[in-house]
């Protein structure tokens, strides 16, 4: 039953070194079959091109392990906490993709600067705030996904609008309804991070874009009244 | 009668990842058959490996649907705007490349610092004004085209001798006499945007390149005088 | 006995290039047999395609040689006091790689902004002081390495914990229990080293991490409750 | 007899896109015979890729055509002027690489920050004044060179020492004894226009490397004393 799902999971993290998102083993990529429960994961520390569909590790939300020989990613609990938090979500990438990460370590939120931006995010992305000693102490990949939700959560943000977010002084995390298309946001979040460092390197004090112009090319791609593409 | 048109836009498109202009389907170009107002654009959200001369959709100036089962890429009324107003240019290409893109999204002008730019652009490269939310809500395609038309006229430029321009808060377009000298015209525009954005970084008080060296430049590579090349 | 290690200097050598950490022939690997006290080393000015295991060269600690036709490295004497004030070392790094490069000549320490700095480096990269000129004129390249043994010295810091090393107005070393793991802390390094860049970018007061999730991060991929990977 | 010269000015000029210092055509490598005072040098605006030994032109140093039916390069004047003001030099390049034409846009020197420049020039690289409208206006080219010769004789610079110079508002020229060591030459110019510009965003105050240092390095590479590499 999880045939497609490993398929789809092992793609996907295949395409974080061919798109240039990880350096050695940083980044994982999992993927969720609802019906069941059961969450497919990169194992910790392998080499992409050692990953196959059936050296994934497989774990229900409660990160009991399902199926596998090899341990799941040290980012699990992470996932896990964000797929109970955002139910519509399906995958789910993290890397530590360059500007991304730097936008992470400045602790900001990543303004949105334009169209680029807009197409895919709508508004800025959030970073969140630090973890407390105590959270990093116990737990911590589990309240790393715990603060993520709660950023979504006291800013009444849409995790299908607002498809990923900045972890202050670590790096970004993004999703998307399937496997593939949270690769996409990561590679998106990544090229609107450096459009927007380079941005503010012109102009120290840029404007955001106005609002009726990213709720535009939002709904263009989004939505009922999307007109981009061929659906 | 358009199959050499359909040729040139199909390798004009297939030439914008080449060139590392686009990221996933962030970019198209269109070009115009003066003789019978048809114009040959990309088809929108389709992946550039999967373009054929055959699946490129070709609309009238009015935007009305000639040939082709795929809906037209959603910036064709910008490009049927831009071709209506400014008569010499055969071809039309839009990106979000990154450089040019930053720089849009500072609602600046690209300032000329050298002879490369001068090569290419006959001094600064425009950049729109925002458009208004009653712009944006209806007809915003069109709207981004007579905006772009709107800063040639009221600053006197030449679209010929500034083959390209800065929509605000989104991206740049730029034209030539045929699709492959637009496409070469985006590298241009990208490599001058990074170059001027390097040079700020280093002086940001430095001067732009003296009238005089423009001037002679641009006369080295264009008009009755020019003695760069073969020809 | 020495075919193996010869072999893996061989290997990180090429890989400098690989990597994109060397220009041109600007890096050199070695490794030592710690029973023997030989290290084997690159040769000096020669490409890294030309490299054999056989054409490498081997010394002993006092910079005797020991094997070979070819001058070794000109920064061998800098690879021999390393190895001698840090017993644990097994293999080193030199590169001109472009951000490291950058922060050395800037003279600062390398700030920890985040988990991916902590998790290879605990705490900040330091920068040596500058040779003075006395030391530049007599046996500069052995000064390089006691200034960076010193520089460990006086801030009290575990080579082992801060595999790397900034010299003022030179360039990074690195270094590892072998050629291989020198080598992946170089492109770390590098990539640390650009990412910190970015974050002052975007924000010039950006603060460290926190002392806590420094020690979280380290903690999970070294010493006895590390738990990422398959070990 | 120049059938030697011409295969080395070829395979110069194709080094140019190899090593990632040109866009389309903008740059151009020349080589000289000084038995015979002819150069030979790159036709203009041609691509890299339909280059031949053949197709290359000889001219003399008064710029009279001697062989080849194809227009010389646009900058031929130009280096006609350097070869004539530096009878060491055997060969030219000109390119507008991006990092080194940011130096030059902004009209400052580049500073020698470290090892790295001190290895192949000693010191500062000038940045030329800009020419004067009646100097831009007459033989543009020819003034270009010869306000270059100025600069290293106002200066007393070696041009052998110092083996390249920035055009104001322009770009590059390096040279060496052939045009491989010109075309390295540009390489290291861009890499080191590179990490100074990297130095100075991180350090805007950064102090240049002591004068000991660069004396250091630039005679472990050059001179009698050199020690550097297998000769």
């Amino acid at each position: 039953m999880l045939e497609e799902l490993r398929r789809q999971v092992w793609a996907a993290n295949r395409a974080l070194p061919q798109r240039g998102l990880v350096l050695l083993t940083w980044g994982n990529v999992s993927g969720i079959d609802r019906a069941s429960g059961l969450v497919v994961i990169k194992p910790s520390g392998v080499e992409y091109e050692e990953l196959t569909p059936k050296n994934l590790v497989v774990v229900d939300l409660d990160g009991h392990l399902v199926e596998g020989t090899l341990r799941p990613s040290s980012d699990t609990a992470t996932h896990l906490e964000l797929y109970k938090a955002f139910p519509s979500v399906g995958g789910i990438v993290h890397t530590h993709s360059t500007y991304a990460t730097a936008w992470a370590q400045t602790g900001q939120d990543l303004p949105c600067y334009g169209t680029t931006h807009a197409d895919s995010f709508y508004g800025p992305v959030p970073c969140t705030r630090l973890l407390t000693a105590a959270e990093v102490e116990t737990d911590y990949e589990a309240h790393t996904g715990t603060v993520v939700a709660e950023a979504f959560r006291t800013r009444g943000l849409d995790p299908m609008a607002v498809p990923g977010v900045l972890c202050a002084c670590h790096g970004p995390f993004t999703w998307g309804s399937d496997p593939a298309q949270a690769v996409e946001n990561a590679q998106i979040l990544e090229e609107v991070a450096r459009m927007a460092l380079l941005t503010r390197q012109i102009a120290p004090d840029a404007a955001p874009a106005p609002d009726y112009l990213v709720e535009k090319h939002y709904r263009r791609k989004h939505g009922p009244h999307a007109y981009y593409g061929q659906r």
